[in-house]
């Protein structure tokens, strides 16, 4: 508990100044997580004898390393048909190929699975990606109350707040009122009414941080129910990956916390359903 | 052996006459191919009660099914950044929901298995948007013996010889000469000698089909080479999926060849790479 603590006294603060800071070193930070959740989720599956294909999971951090190229030159484009397409045939096939000398060489018939679990790592990683465009939002948003903090970083601090009220607000609603198990078999210590109280928490912050950090309480409401909803959904799809492992965390860097995957795995959901969000967001 | 012989009678004048015919029509055809495709991955991958998750395997048609409404239309286009990856975000969290929601009322932790094999299912599919893609190529190509076919028909046909090519002649080859095994564990009928023959074939015929076709032996002899090498790759990836899950063919639809995937393996690596290489390809 006390590493718990000292985990967060250290972390918050780098976490928020690094946002504030810029949006390349934020991108170079969030690429740099994703790197490390690529090594916790190679790790953590080979113990399970799986083998996810290493060019598919490490290609995962192609979108969240395109991102931060995206940031540090402002303005590098992806065309569909002239880069997308082709770069990931390429790589696909390069992946089987792989997979076929590997099998050829050890009699070991595994190309399908090792092939699905690298796709299953990559597009896991990629959810990464969502953070850095967040942050990278140009637009111009109406005045909150810190006029002087770039749009982006107002809108990943509005995302970032609502899924800790949630994760905050589910423990305690739980710890309190909490009678009828959410999920026993995926997550036995979640309630209804800790989910619940997770939700109302994120409305009522983001209207509230809406409010603050945007200028607008509806806007903040949107992103509220984002964060309620999604941000408690992806908590619950890592249970599930982490129970089919049979294990209790994908990591150990952050003491008290488990790794990478562990604490950012409600952001993961929630920042690229924001990023969709932004275009359609009242300004 | 009779019937391999009725199948190929009827289908290779019909899968000709629609690539002939129209870019519509033979769009429409590979979408129905990789539909029937989606069946047979679906329930091969069911018989070793492995559980794709039906949204990404489903999604895996989504490229054969735009390439289909761009030949249609004639200029549907997509954006990475408002229409892809929003799409595939979406798509990603709808399927990862779903597994949350079965793995909780179930209570069987399978949720990264069933969208690691979804993930496989789908990116097999898409693949098939590789025959339609080069059908749809509407460049000019040097006049070759028939200048009245469409540029799109002449590589596909190209294409197509070429995978023959060196599908029968690895065979005969294989049969004449074959004595070392070239991956005995993957697929034990094939030999060196085979796999040397089937290229070589594709080198000559590709050559003569590309003066025929597209006016360049040049061109030609490109495409042989990457049929030579890729379509008999592709041809030991689908054996080593096979093995994998224990059977011997993933269809039965065309009697004597098994069903859709086991005929097209190798054209399925070939058509996207020459389609790749279309723009780079002297004309």
């Amino acid at each position: 508990m006390l590493f718990r603590w000292l985990s967060a006294a250290v972390g918050i603060p780098l976490f928020l100044g690094v946002t504030l800071w810029s949006r390349e070193a934020f991108a170079a930070g969030v690429l740099l997580l994703a790197l490390l959740a690529l090594a916790e989720m190679l790790a953590a599956y080979g113990e399970k004898d799986l083998r996810p294909n290493p060019l598919l999971a490490g290609a995962g951090v192609a979108l969240p390393a395109w991102a931060w190229a995206f940031a540090a030159r402002s303005g590098s484009s992806l065309d569909v048909g002239r880069v997308v397409l082709p770069a990931a045939t390429l790589l696909l096939l390069l992946a089987f190929t792989w997979e076929v000398v590997v099998a050829a060489r050890t009699g070991e018939m595994r190309a399908g699975r090792n092939v699905a679990y690298g796709l299953l790592c990559g597009v896991m990683l990629s959810l990464f990606a969502g953070m850095t465009w967040l942050r990278m939002d140009s637009a111009p948003v109406a005045a909150g109350l810190f006029p002087r903090i770039d749009s982006g970083a107002a809108w990943l601090l509005l995302t970032v707040f609502c899924v800790w009220a949630t994760d905050s607000f589910a423990l305690f609603a739980g710890k309190a009122f909490g009678k009828r198990k959410l999920a026993p078999k995926l997550s036995p210590g979640k309630t209804v009414e800790g989910a619940l109280g997770g939700l109302a928490a994120a409305l009522a912050f983001g209207a509230l941080f809406g409010w603050m950090f945007v200028g607008s309480w509806k806007v903040g409401l949107a992103v509220g129910a984002v964060a309620g909803v999604f941000g408690q959904m992806g908590d619950l799809f890592e249970s599930a990956l982490k129970r089919e492992l049979e294990i209790k965390d994908f990591g150990a860097l952050l003491p008290g916390h488990g790794g990478v995957l562990d604490r950012f795995d409600s952001l993961l959901f929630v920042a690229p359903l924001v990023a969709l969000l932004l275009p359609v967001l009242p300004r």
